[in-house]
């Protein structure tokens, strides 16, 4: 459908209804990253300018001011992700953008807002993207660009997989691999925000001791590599209760490790697999211990939790805790919209202490 | 403590309340087979003569009429179980006998009943047994011998396993592995009598054809080897709809090849590890599937529901299933007590199309 993009310069706004009328426009020119096959993100991606078109009563104009590249977001390029959008497609999954323009029937979101996407694969690696009230989350201007960016993936899938397996009060305990994983540093935070007692597993490295820092900044209450895990008496001698639940973004030999720590009856959550190994769950582990195997996968929490109360106050609380500083978005670092390549290209090739989001920025 | 032995041998009875006056008694030796140490059964199990001492006001005298050998109750013996009883002990879990005889507080059995213990562990290798009201129920004499001694592991673990995980509804499908096993059995009937279908897994052998049919006659909607499993387009062509549960007692591959087939968020429940080989999970199963991984065991189960009304529910349906012929007990062979070793060593080197109980029988 053949649009003209239009861009609102001048506006009257009715206070008591927020409608807004639009007197003069102009068009509009969006670029957007997007793959007609799947491959490689450096060779099927391509940006592409295109004019605007009018915004239907409905909709609501919005210009992306920053949209980070996920592992995800490369997977689904590649097509080896669970997502498989129809192509071609635009690349991306999340991102914070500042509303534009309105149409005539918008009721809830004014020129200037902040807003987050609230639906899996919109495509929000594009200057510009239009959508209806329904699509996004109006979020505080004084919440961190960053913050804002990724708010829907790792602080959500974090959240949700302390709240959703086992009830953890006060002084329960979870362990979790992966602990410097950008979803990792969230548990870490959010366990301290709420009393918990995380006990955080990493790969032993040169810097293993500025790694232990940086977690125990953030709030850790434990950090052990792998190997220290294993002769551990932490559970044993009973310095803290076993885990009612253990985090798995590894698998292979560590999330079996993870899971000979838990208490009977606990839970193990994957989601991830960072060591491209699966999970064994030995079988008197299941039987006699009643350890319980699940996977979470916040695509899916998202999609049948679309409209769900849980879902806003989830966004609700993250927010709180990130403007009070309790929750702190992942290290970062901002590329420019044009050279997307090497946001991608540092992603896949990503290295470091923890990990690090490249965001896109748009000018 | 030192307690005379009394079997009553006249009775007077008051309508009213059915309370029991005792008014000759003469004392009574009963037999038990105890183990000292953990070990093979049949260097460590020994057969004890005693002199029972006086009832309780509370307690009843029961006397064994049948007690199965399991695999679980010679495992338990040899010190490799996850229930090790205080030692001495004496061996056996499950099986029914008479009430001869019950002290003058009780007033839920009369001298006649059929009962079967209650809780874990009691030790029903023996003539005679020494309970409370709370440690049996009564079944009904019409209930065959051999499906009254078995009925609280087996058939309960098949209903529990069918009732807890996941709500099947009429044409819903279950898969399962070591179909033929004694549980496997009360797995297919119990479909069968609820309407759900069973697709049942054996591994391959001579007689496959007659294990085939004597599992159809049973109740079975489809039987396959583990290698017609692999190759079966039954979910892919959409003849059945896939699976929301699959019960594993064998672990290793054939687990991986049931939980392949489960539908969307289905759960795989394991009972069981004959394969010796633990439950490996693929990461993707687990976070784009929501396969779930969990455990059964009836002996957990029964401890934490010891006086629910659902225990007394299932034994309830069972009994009324099992009345009506549609659920039949495992193949068997009665042993009497003195040829214990000729059960157990039977049990442990079972062979044969489908899993024989060899089941103790008193004089």
């Amino acid at each position: 459908m053949a649009r003209h993009i239009l861009k609102n310069t001048c506006l009257l706004q009715s206070n008591s209804n927020l409608k807004l009328f639009i007197c003069r426009m102009q068009s509009l020119v969006a670029s957007k990253l997007i793959y007609s096959q799947y491959g490689e993100p450096s060779k099927v991606l391509q940006r592409v300018d295109e004019e605007l078109g009018n915004l239907e009563r409905n909709e609501i104009l919005i210009k992306m001011l920053a949209a980070p590249v996920n592992p995800a977001d490369i997977n689904t390029i590649q097509g080896t992700y669970a997502v498989k959008p129809e192509l071609p497609a635009v690349g991306g999954n999340e991102g914070v953008g500042e509303v534009i323009n309105v149409g005539s029937d918008v009721t809830k979101f004014s020129l200037g807002d902040r807003v987050v996407p609230l639906v899996n694969a919109l495509g929000t690696w594009r200057s510009h993207l239009i959508v209806t009230e329904k699509n996004i989350l109006k979020v505080p201007k004084e919440l961190g660009l960053v913050e804002a960016a990724t708010i829907t993936v790792n602080p959500a899938t974090a959240y949700r997989m302390l709240k959703d397996f086992v009830t953890l009060k006060e002084n329960d305990v979870v362990i979790q691999n992966g602990a410097n994983s950008a979803c990792g540093q969230y548990v870490v935070q959010l366990c301290k925000a709420w009393g918990v007692v995380s006990v955080n597993i990493v790969r032993n490295r040169p810097n293993i001791e500025d790694l232990k820092t940086y977690l125990k900044q953030l709030g850790a209450h434990y950090v052990l590599t792998e190997e220290e895990l294993r002769q551990s008496t932490l559970f044993k001698s009973k310095t803290v209760p076993r885990p009612k639940l253990s985090l798995n973004c590894v698998g292979g030999k560590c999330a079996t490790e993870l899971m000979r720590q838990l208490a009977p009856g606990g839970t193990m959550v994957t989601y991830g697999g960072m060591s491209r190994e699966p999970v064994t769950v030995a079988t008197s582990a299941l039987i006699f211990k009643d350890i319980r195997v699940v996977g979470y996968w916040m695509t899916r929490w998202s999609n049948v939790n679309a409209d769900s109360p849980e879902r806003f106050k989830m966004y609700e609380e993250l927010i709180d805790l990130m403007k009070d500083g309790r929750l702190r978005g992942p290290a970062f670092q901002f590329v420019e919209f044009d050279d997307f390549k090497t946001a991608i290209n540092n992603t896949l090739s990503a290295k470091g202490m923890v990990g690090k989001k490249y965001i896109l920025q748009f000018k």
